[in-house]
C-alpha cells in the first residue's frame, strides 16, 4: 500500500500505486485522497485535445522537453485510448514516447476506466489530485476530442489547447463545437503541410466569431511541427503566459471553485450509485425480476422500471 | 417523432431518429423501446474489436459486401471513436466507407455517449434492439479493444471477432486478456505483411492454452486482406457457421438470457441513478455542501461523503 508521506515526497512508485488504487476503485484510495487534497492546488493543469492522428502525443512529448529546460516537474495523464502513452499505438511510437522515462522529474501515466463504477472524469480528477500533491508543476491531460462526450476537460484544466492539422477545414469541423468554445490555445500541428496558413486563418475567424470570453483572454493560434520542436518553445511560453494571465486577473481562484463544484458533483454521483447498487444487490424485488426475465414473463426494460419505481429515498435528519 | 410502425417496417429515417432519441436520453425512447423489444431477438449480432490501425472499419466494409451478396440486411454500429464510421478518421477513409450509403439494406450508425446519464453499453444495446426490430439480419458492432473497459462487448454480441495485424506479437499482446478469452474468431488482417503466418501460429497456440469453452466451439484463426476482399468471404462464412453452431446446440437461448440479464442490470443502474440525481438536485444538504466547498471550509471528497451518508433507501411494500 502506498504511504501518504512518500506521495507527498514525490515518490513515483508510491504515486503510480496510488493511481492504480484509484483505477481499481479501492476504498482506501478515497480515504487517502481526502488526506492528499489539502496538499494539492498548486499545479498548472493543461488539457490537450484533438482528433486521433493530429499528433497530440508527439506534441506533448515535445512540450515535456520544453518545460524540462525550464526545470519544471511535468506529469502527463493520457486519457485517449489511441495515445501511444496508453499503449494504443504501434510499438515504434510507444518506444519513442519513453525517452523521458529515465527523467525523475517527468511522470507519464495512462488512465483506463476499470470496473463498472465511477467515470473517467472522476478518476482523472483523482489522479490530478495525486500528481498535484506530489509536487508536479505542470500536469498535462491528453484527451481525444471525439467520442468522449462524457469527459469534461473544461472542468479539469486551467488551459485548453486544441490540436488540429492543415487541411480542408475538415480537421476543424471534426472538433466538437463545445470544445471549440472552450479552447484557449489552438495549435496547427504538422504545419509544414500545405494550407497551414489557411487553417490558421480559419481558426482566427472562428475565434473572432465566438462570444466574448468572460475572462478577457484572447485565444491564440500557433503553428507547430512537433516532430522537430518547431514552434513548441513558443507554445510552452504561451501556455505559461496564460497561467500568468489567470493569476494576475484573479481567475485561478474562480477556476478552482468551478473545478471543485464539478468534482463534488461527480463524487456525489459515484458515491450515491455505489450505495444504491449495494442496496439493489440485496433487494428481493431485484431477484424476483431476474427470475421473471429468465422465464420470459417480462422484458428487461419493464422489469427495471418496476424495480426502480419501488425504491424510496429520503434524507435523514441527524 | 419516429413511429413504431415505421421502425418495424424498417424505415431508415425512423430508425435513425429513434437512435438519436436514445443518445439524447429522451424519456420517449424508453417507452418506445418497451414496445419494440418483443419484435427484436432475431438478428445475428457480431462484435468486431481490435486496436486502432488494424483495419477494423475496412474489414467491416468488406464484410458488408459479402453479406450483401447473400442478400442479407446488414446494420453496423460503430462505438470506436477513431472509426471512419464515427467520423474519427481522415476524410478519404470516411468517404470510402460511404459506398454502401445508397444501399437500402445497409444501415451504418456511429454511437456517441451524450450527456452525463447512461453508459455506452446501455445505449448500444438500446440501438441493437431498434435495428433488430427493424429487421436487420446481421448487426455488426465495431468497438476499440483498448480504453473501453466499461464497454462489455461479450454481453452484446453472439460472436466476437478479434482483429489483429502481423507483427512481433505486439498486436496480440495489445489485445486485452479478457477479450482474448472471449474471442470466437481471430482475424489476422493485412496478412500480406511479413510474419502473418507467425501471428496465426501464435494465436493458435494461445487458443490451445485457453480453458476449454463451455460451448465446445473451437475458436478459429483466419487471414484476411480487407482492402482487396482476400479471405473476407471465408470470414463471413465462418461467422455464419458459428451462428449455425449456436442454433444447433441450443446456445442461442442461453446467450439471450445472459444478454437480458446484463441489459437489465445496466438499465437498473441507469434508472436508479436518474432517480437519485433528481432527488439530489432538490436536497438541502447538497446545497449547503456546495456553499461550504465554495467557502473553503470543506474539501469536495469529504463533503460528498457526508451528503451520501445521510441518504436512506428502502423498498416500498405496495
Amino acid at each position: 500500500m502506498p504511504e501518504i508521506k512518500d506521495i507527498l515526497l514525490g515518490s513515483q512508485i508510491a504515486g503510480a500505486r496510488m493511481i492504480r488504487l484509484i483505477e481499481d476503485n479501492d476504498p482506501v484510495a478515497f480515504e487517502m485522497l481526502k488526506r492528499l487534497y489539502p496538499h494539492a492546488g498548486n499545479a498548472f493543469i493543461i488539457g490537450i485535445t484533438g482528433s486521433p492522428g493530429v499528433g497530440k502525443s508527439t506534441l506533448i512529448d515535445a512540450l515535456i522537453t520544453q518545460f524540462r529546460t525550464l526545470d519544471m516537474k511535468v506529469a502527463v495523464i493520457a486519457v485517449d485510448p489511441t495515445s501511444p502513452f496508453s499503449g494504443g499505438a504501434i510499438l515504434g511510437d510507444r518506444l519513442r514516447m519513453q525517452r523521458h522515462a529515465a527523467d525523475k522529474k517527468v511522470f507519464i501515466r495512462s488512465m483506463a476506466s476499470r470496473g463498472q463504477k465511477g467515470g473517467l472524469s472522476r478518476a482523472t480528477k483523482d489522479a490530478v489530485v495525486v500528481l498535484d500533491a506530489m509536487g508536479y508543476e505542470i500536469i498535462i491531460i491528453e484527451t481525444v476530442g471525439a467520442g468522449q462526450a462524457e469527459f469534461d476537460i473544461a472542468s479539469l484544466a486551467h488551459s485548453i489547447g486544441i490540436v488540429t492539422i492543415p487541411g480542408t477545414g475538415d480537421g476543424i469541423q471534426a472538433i466538437k463545437a463545445g470544445i471549440l468554445e472552450t479552447g484557449d490555445i489552438f495549435i496547427v500541428n504538422k504545419s509544414d503541410k500545405p494550407d497551414a496558413d489557411a487553417s490558421c486563418h480559419q481558426l482566427d475567424m472562428m475565434i473572432d466569431m465566438r462570444k466574448p470570453s468572460e475572462t478577457n483572454w484572447t485565444a491564440r493560434v500557433l503553428k507547430t511541427i512537433a516532430q522537430n520542436q518547431t514552434g513548441v518553445k513558443e507554445l510552452a511560453d504561451v501556455f505559461l503566459s496564460h497561467f500568468d494571465f489567470m493569476k494576475k486577473n484573479n481567475l485561478i481562484d474562480l477556476k478552482k471553485k468551478e473545478m471543485e463544484k464539478s468534482y463534488f458533483n461527480s463524487l456525489l454521483k459515484d458515491l450515491t450509485l455505489e450505495k444504491l447498487l449495494l442496496f439493489m444487490k440485496e433487494s428481493e424485488d431485484c431477484k424476483k425480476a431476474e427470475k421473471k426475465i429468465s422465464a420470459g414473463v417480462i422484458d428487461p426494460l419493464s422489469a427495471a422500471e418496476l424495480v426502480v419505481n419501488k425504491i424510496c429515498v429520503f434524507e435523514s435528519n441527524d
